[in-house]
């Protein structure tokens, strides 16, 4: 615990950014006045108070804590945030680099210069630096990694070679280790020796002259045990071992399942090299989740809300051409039943129901499988039986819906033929929803690819074209 | 840490699913012998058999972690999921409920009669069973209730008290408390004297003789100082506290912000009443993020996917019915425009091209300001700046694809006017789209309702309706 002030509500935290926002505000004000008037004596009265209010901005900025600061940053149009952050002490930099979000980390690191960025690294852990690397000039990079020492190199080195989505992306280096020959005196004695212990340490690793992992020793065991207990004896021998190599999202399952705070990492020879921390693995799950609500609107990646309308253009335009695509081939089907709805204009009216519909319900549909798939709970034998339970719903759904549409279609156009044809339409456009959103995800789930990108897109241009599809066929060949 | 097995991989997990299904699978076989044959000596064999698969069975779930068997259970169709809680150790069933997701537990308590139930609640702790309380049988509450000792049935009241979206709900009562003015020799003994501490317990709460909380003690710092050091000298006393009214929201992002363990809970006298672990929260994470994703999507609250389609089809009726609303709107809107359609057929196979891309386009708008709205990164006063930058954004996109779609329909058709009154009508919807897309969340923000709640319905809603108003509009104008 440190110094900073820390907020556990919401509201105090949005006090702080007020009290930004107002120095801010009348900096900017004695700025213009500065601007506009030019005698001698005002200017001077007016920087004096001008350097005033950068003074409390400052003042105020060092007493929040790091991720408040990011919250501040990341709240603040391009221009004011610049002017925070040439604020912010230069030692600090690197600290609220790691905790301001992708899109707002370019922003800032775009306006540093390469001294600025090295000095800004360097006050960084291995790990650490292995996050932000990917957003530092080469440069840099280079400079920083000369500066390093031999192991803190390897350490970096090991760290930026695993994808972002393994537990080698998400490991410290911050263990404590004992060796289990000695009491738990030793043990007590050696942790006093520390200024400090590493963040989330709620259990020592015992290793031995190999450095190979024999068990963890949890500080709910050693502090409840007598002193003269030597660590083996009470050390726990079957406990959660991580590898580099693991997923990180299956890790993250496992905190989850087994309540952990912290879990050692080891190599293939069971040699410790690391270890994954509860804070590490909520900032995972959060991004997670994060980015996969973001793809479903078709967002590429987190998009700063300040961000110049160019680069919001260049982040959402994918999306938008994929999804005119799909509207092209259902507008290329209607195209091809032209002349039926010359003949009979309700149709133009009607097909946009079925269609939506079907989107509906195969969204339904696909979005409780890509779950299902994600938490592990389907196996390629319960296809069958999920297909045969969304095509029960969809059947209810359409008799019931499609009934009341298929009577409403018959009142309003005074057709019961027509009124019979939608119903049909709006049963059969269900069951074909149903079908392809269990069929979509699962193939790409045997096919070994993420089933929750792009299933949306691809059930919605299924159930458009072959909404109308249906509906414009059906009317062709029993209505004219 | 305990005696079961625990797995770090998915890999792991499914193989325990898979060891139960083929378990199940053999039992299920003779069970289908026993009923076909009915020869005594065969019988016998046969039961033998029989009774060994279940005895396997109860074995393996046995080394399980309880949240493991949770997954397994999840994992099985209602029947097999039966056969196996059946097999499940009575006194296991407490802590196994808390596991499973809500639509599985109910599955489960169905199974279960009053005694059951009772004893399973028996097991729980005052703030596990607060947890569970919404799922029992009246009566079951009440059994258990009068058989609480005085403290936890107060506590259990106090838990229950809470919206599940306050701290209240998430905290628990396991506080291990020291005073001010002792060593930490003392406290070193004391900590001895348990059989073991609380999960979670990264740090100890300095109270008063009247319970008012003063500060917490770090294990970091209990254990790097010297033991004759009163508590008082090295404890921390500017730190986070929570009140159990606080919104459970912003106490998880507190915790991401500032990576915490455990906090405490005060009440309005900052008397310590519990505190607020990790596991909880990020348990409360994942449901929000999960409920997030289902709610995007119309589904009211996680669905067992095996649940019978009944179920599924009361789960999912609601969206379809607003959206068939909806669609019956943009329906009727098309309607007031069969006579330009009967003369230009064109028009109806263009249409949804327009409706379309604002549905797209204004959803991209919507999940960002949404989020940024949840990160509180928002002010009302950015409102209009936001406007700007998506208005912005919707223009180049209605040229540039609104140009391509006007080019491609001057081909199809012959018609410049017809292109440009394309090019024209996409344009504007997605103006319309963004201009949406910023309103009715920053609204629903403004009047204290969750913007992330029926905003894309919405927004749908309006550029489905509108689209085609535009474009059938400015057809009706320009072209007959």
């Amino acid at each position: 615990m440190s110094e900073e002030l820390r907020h556990a509500d919401a509201e105090a935290l949005q006090e702080s950014l007020t009290v930004v926002q107002t120095l801010l505000a009348r900096h900017k004000l004695v700025e213009e006045l500065l601007r506009k008037q030019d005698m001698p004596r005002q200017e001077l009265v007016a920087s004096m108070v001008h350097r005033q209010h950068l003074t409390e901005l400052r003042q105020k900025l060092e007493q929040m804590h790091p991720a408040d600061v990011a919250y501040v940053l990341e709240a603040l149009p391009l221009e004011d945030r610049l002017t925070v952050w040439d604020l912010v002490k230069a030692e600090r930099d690197g600290e609220i680099l790691l905790e301001v979000s992708d899109a707002v980390r370019e922003t800032l690191i775009a306006h540093m210069d390469s001294e600025e960025l090295v000095a800004a690294a360097e006050t960084l852990d291995a790990d650490e630096l292995a996050d932000l690397a990917p957003d530092l000039p080469h440069e840099v990079i280079q400079d920083v990694f000369q500066a390093l020492p031999v192991e803190e190199r390897e350490q970096l080195r090991s760290a930026m070679s695993y994808p972002e989505d393994a537990v080698g992306a998400l490991m410290d280096f911050d263990m404590v280790t004992v060796r289990e020959d000695v009491t738990l005196e030793v043990v007590l004695r050696y942790l006093r020796r520390f200024d400090e212990l590493p963040d989330h340490t709620d259990q020592l690793f015992v290793i031995d002259r190999e450095g190979l992992l024999k068990g963890v020793l949890p500080f709910n065991r050693l502090l409840v045990n007598d002193q003269d207990v030597e660590v083996h004896t009470i050390m726990v021998s079957d406990f959660i071992k991580l590898h580099p190599d693991d997923a990180a999202e299956e890790v993250a399952q496992a905190f989850e399942r087994y309540d952990l705070v912290s879990a050692p990492v080891v190599d293939s020879h069971d040699k410790l090299v690391g270890r994954v921390t509860v804070n590490t693995v909520v900032d995972f799950i959060r991004e997670e989740s994060d980015s996969e609500l973001l793809a479903q609107a078709g967002l590429r990646e987190e998009e700063d809300i300040f961000a110049s309308v160019w680069n919001s253009v260049k982040n959402r335009w994918t999306w938008l051409a994929i999804n005119l695509v799909t509207a092209f081939i259902a507008s290329r089907v209607i195209g091809a039943f032209e002349g039926s709805i010359e003949k009979l204009v309700a149709l133009a009216a009607l097909m946009p129901i079925v269609a939506g519909i079907g989107g509906n319900s195969g969204n339904q549909t696909i979005t409780m499988i890509v779950r299902a798939i994600a938490l592990g709970q389907i196996q390629p034998e319960s296809a069958r039986r999920l297909l045969h339970k969304e095509l029960g719903v969809s059947l209810i759904n359409g008799l019931v819906w499609g009934g009341l549409l298929g009577v409403v279609a018959w009142w309003l156009y005074g057709s019961v033929h027509l009124g019979m044809v939608m119903t049909a339409a709006m049963t059969l456009n269900l069951l074909l929803a149903a079908t392809v959103g269990v069929i979509i995800p699962m193939t790409m789930h045997r096919l070994g690819r993420d089933p929750a990108v792009g299933s949306s897109v691809m059930i919605t241009a299924v159930t458009d074209s072959g909404g109308f599809f249906i509906f414009l066929g059906l009317a062709t060949l029993f209505l004219l």
